[in-house]
């Protein structure tokens, strides 16, 4: 008996109007539109505005999308993935929230934390479930809204982090298409150079917390970026040669928006060229659980059934992997 | 071809030393020992002291355990699901820090939020991991610091909860036992029932939230009572249904201790005698994540190959959910 494929079947996306530019960026921080470009890409990213506006918002947007997109009915789904690292509530879990909001009465669901990389988690946890032949419908989101954790006095992380949400449905597909290998590391050597230090079991919140600005994302740019580059690049260059793909089949590559330089060193040591790339950090800088699925939601007419796609991503933890699938549906 | 069974091969567990019994508690908040015993059955909760002391101390002593006990190697396993509602921070996760102090090289590993039920998937997520093929080493740890997220001066939650931490590692079985069969659901119409208001993205810790007390467990005790005895009962008799059980043929139910009377209406249901059900709530409270790995630490030395064991959990969000396996190993 062959094990069913888990394929991608549907993808939602959403990303709130408000734009924060590098402009604007240049009359709050010490930096300018030519630094921030050069180094990382970016030219705007998206925020979510308003009080009391958690993740759940632009969930509920982005499946919103999926639904008016494709017909599909999402109250019969039997698992709901919240990739993220910023949750509506740290207990009360984001994913219960939108099963009740969806009305999949049957459904489980839970967070999942993998900083960056967590998406990618989320997709091959998702896809193991409708491999064990348990599960037809699986909803896999990835967002976050990093406004809620980023310190917009601190120019080496307010510049490069945006709000946005995605998600994909999968279902179990009769063509064999769908996620066919994944390779997924963690290694805690990163907690000191990416963290946020209080608001865990280790700092609880406190008044001096908060004073200390100790609940805001914490990296060490220069050393992340190291660990990034190298590990992102072999991940991907591993699960190509271990499914005998090389640069001429593989279609295109989906990598974390984290920077430009490091989704182009991972290209390169692929050999793959820069078309095949998807690329959409310069609207939307990194929005950490969501920048994969919005890969998807923004070059979904482009793909076509039976494409190869490989993902790659690294992040805090750190985290990294890499996930290889083929495309089940042509553009409608 | 015959997916593997996931069975438990190891368990390790660790409760911290200091106890915070109910005569302790009648000197700090209005309450009484008999009042606590009577409504709740406990009698004392162990607390993990000392500054910046996060929940990763308490899973390294369990992990220590369990190699001891069993002389198993971590080194080699392959994923690491650390279900948890109080990792050590917000961003980096705990279960790549454990990964790091562990050694295992080719592990990844996420952190997985799903209140009182979060071990159960987590259990449930293991287990399809290994029934994949993909992978032959998994650790599933579950636990909890609660005094981290706990008012000391909320008389309705902090006699309820306590520190402390369980694992067990999962491994394909040769001789068809482990894991057999599950139930998982979440409903997010428990939100306003019990949940942390603040430190998500809905509200960001400021010095009004911690003024405010808003991270802090909210729970409102009799609504969560009632859902909770009601879903408990009805998913543990629904998995015993399916997969034709009866009382006379499970030989122990494992619930979450949340309330010595919700595990009694639970094995009322079930049909099953007090001396078939596991108990440690009157020694550690509910640890949250940590009660059910830590039931299975407390009665490792009673439970013998093939036997039948029913899981049943119910918490926050709402998330609940029963698990069936069978036990792959005898007394040593």
């Amino acid at each position: 008996m062959n094990k069913p494929k888990a394929a991608i079947t549907a993808i939602g996306g959403h990303v709130p109007d408000f734009r924060l530019t590098n402009k604007v960026l240049e009359t709050m921080i010490d930096t300018t539109d030519e630094w921030i470009t050069t180094r990382t890409g970016i030219k705007e990213r998206r925020i979510l505005k308003g009080e009391g506006q958690g993740l759940s918002v632009m969930i509920m947007a982005a499946l919103d999308n999926m639904r008016e997109k494709t017909g599909k009915r999402l109250d019969d789904v039997d698992a709901v993935i919240v990739s993220t690292v910023t949750p509506d509530m740290p207990v009360a879990t984001t994913s219960a929230y939108i099963i009740n909001k969806i009305g999949a009465k049957s459904a489980f669901g839970f967070d999942l934390q993998a900083a960056c990389s967590g998406f990618l988690y989320g997709l091959a946890t998702g896809a193991t479930y409708i491999e064990s032949g348990r599960f037809k419908k699986v909803l896999v989101i990835g967002g976050d809204k990093m406004s809620s954790i980023i310190d917009y006095t601190d120019r080496t992380t307010c510049v490069i982090f945006g709000d946005g949400c995605g998600a994909v449905l999968l279902e179990p597909s009769e063509e064999g298409h769908g996620v066919h290998d994944f390779i997924l590391r963690s290694d805690g050597i990163g907690r000191p150079h990416l963290n946020i230090k209080a608001g865990g079991s280790m700092y609880p919140p406190t008044e001096q917390t908060v004073a200390n600005r100790e609940h805001f994302v914490y990296q060490e740019g220069q050393a992340v970026f190291k660990f990034a580059v190298t590990n992102m690049a072999e991940v991907a260059a591993e699960i190509m040669e271990r499914n005998q793909l090389n640069a001429d089949n593989v279609n295109w590559l989906v990598p974390h928006q984290a920077n430009k330089r490091i989704i182009d060193a991972t290209a390169k040591k692929m050999g793959v060229d820069d078309n095949k790339v998807m690329l959409n950090i310069q609207r939307y800088g990194n929005t950490t659980n969501g920048t994969l699925p919005l890969c998807l939601w923004d070059y979904e007419s482009q793909l076509k059934k039976g494409d190869t796609l490989i993902f790659a991503a690294f992040g805090g933890g750190f985290t990294w992997g890499s996930l290889y699938l083929t495309w089940a549906y042509d553009p409608k």
